[in-house]
């Protein structure tokens, strides 16, 4: 078999029920071996946990999650039924504004974290701290799309990894020119690393090791990845 | 390590330039080793060219590949400059109507497969006949989002994987019910194939292997993951 490279996902269960306070980079240490130019993918949802970023809802209220998501939100694009897609004060097109209630506990709701670029720092710092190995960390989230039915996950934040890896100019196979290869791989390493974290599994972090080296380096999503409004052709 | 589930993505190497009337089933079949419930991902480019898929372009004309691209949508979303938005016949919303002049000879353009869904089929089924193993495909191409920077690679046709997996009314780890979990695995799997194909590699094949088996099944793109115009919030 001619093989060239290859990337594998690694689901990184026992991590547990994550809470406020607690320290994430800890528990993934504790339950992974990290190699060095690892990526780890963590779920928004244990890092809002952790972060604190739980707010009370009364659970008999059908209008509260979208009240809620309503005041997340610095623009509302369209609603459709209980659907609200917004703009989120981070620049993330989706609906409800990320604000979720899948796998909280009842009466609470958890929001997206204040700045998931940072999020994303810190546990790479941790993890660096406990481990003593450089890693790069993606905080994915689940986000439906204007065209295409169904959700997959995408980067909110990242550390140590490129965003978009830029491939204008560089030849393709033919030794033509590409003119328009700005690849989002932080969005691709996270809808890799959905694959084997599953929704009902309750697996919050998966590894994917063996991502192109020369990816790694300073990166961010909201500087990189979220288009600017007065970018947009669509909103 | 605490490991669930995991997958692997393997660049398929060797395959060399695809000509019009080739037999793309026995060009992987000779590079790669499949195993049951591999799923192979083959861009779009490829399978368009042992289609036939090619027309002529002037390379000397800048307005050429975009009114190819009119012709190849039957509805224009938006221009900005050189690129124009549109709907392809398929329901695909890309830039361009998917023409694409890089990795193909001076002069011509490769224009989407008619069905990719029956691309994907067909080649599912030459798999299957030249190894005797049952494999799923997705025929992938890259396209740009409404509100994120960076293209990211798409599944346009597959088979025996279905395209969208609903976990509603399935149970979320804390026992409650998640209510709109609708994931297109395939759309995952086409970016996770894409990690390892690089864009100027010229690798046109990758092997995820390790996806949930019960994704495998009956599946198609254009009926199930492209949103039609009257259910669209955004066109």
């Amino acid at each position: 078999m001619a093989l060239g490279s290859s990337i594998t996902v690694l689901a990184v269960t026992g991590i547990g029920e994550v809470r406020a306070g607690d320290d994430l980079a800890a528990m993934i240490a504790e339950h992974a071996t990290l190699e060095p130019g690892d990526v780890v993918v963590v779920t928004q949802k244990i890092v809002s946990k952790a972060e604190g970023r739980m707010v009370r809802i009364d659970p008999d209220d059908p209008a509260a999650k979208q009240a809620l998501a309503e005041t997340e939100s610095v623009r509302i694009l369209r609603r459709r039924g209980a659907l609200v897609v917004t703009e989120t004060r981070h620049g993330f097109v989706c609906a409800n504004s990320g604000v979720d209630l899948s796998n909280v506990a009842d009466g609470w709701a958890a929001l997206l974290p204040v700045d998931p670029d940072r999020s994303a720092r810190r546990l790479r710092d941790g993890l660096r701290a406990r481990t003593g190995v450089e890693v790069a960390v993606i905080v994915s989230d689940t986000f439906g799309r204007a065209w295409r039915r169904g959700v997959t996950d995408v980067a909110i934040g990242c550390a140590g990894i490129r965003a978009i890896v830029d491939l204008r100019g560089t030849e393709d196979a033919l030794g033509r020119e590409l003119v328009a290869t700005e690849v989002c791989v932080v969005d691709e390493v996270a809808s890799a690393a959905e694959l084997v974290m599953g929704k009902s599994a309750g697996v919050p972090v998966a590894i994917v090791r063996g991502v192109d080296a020369r990816w790694l380096g300073k990166g961010a999503v909201l500087s990189d990845v979220v288009r600017p409004y007065d970018e947009d052709l669509f909103r």
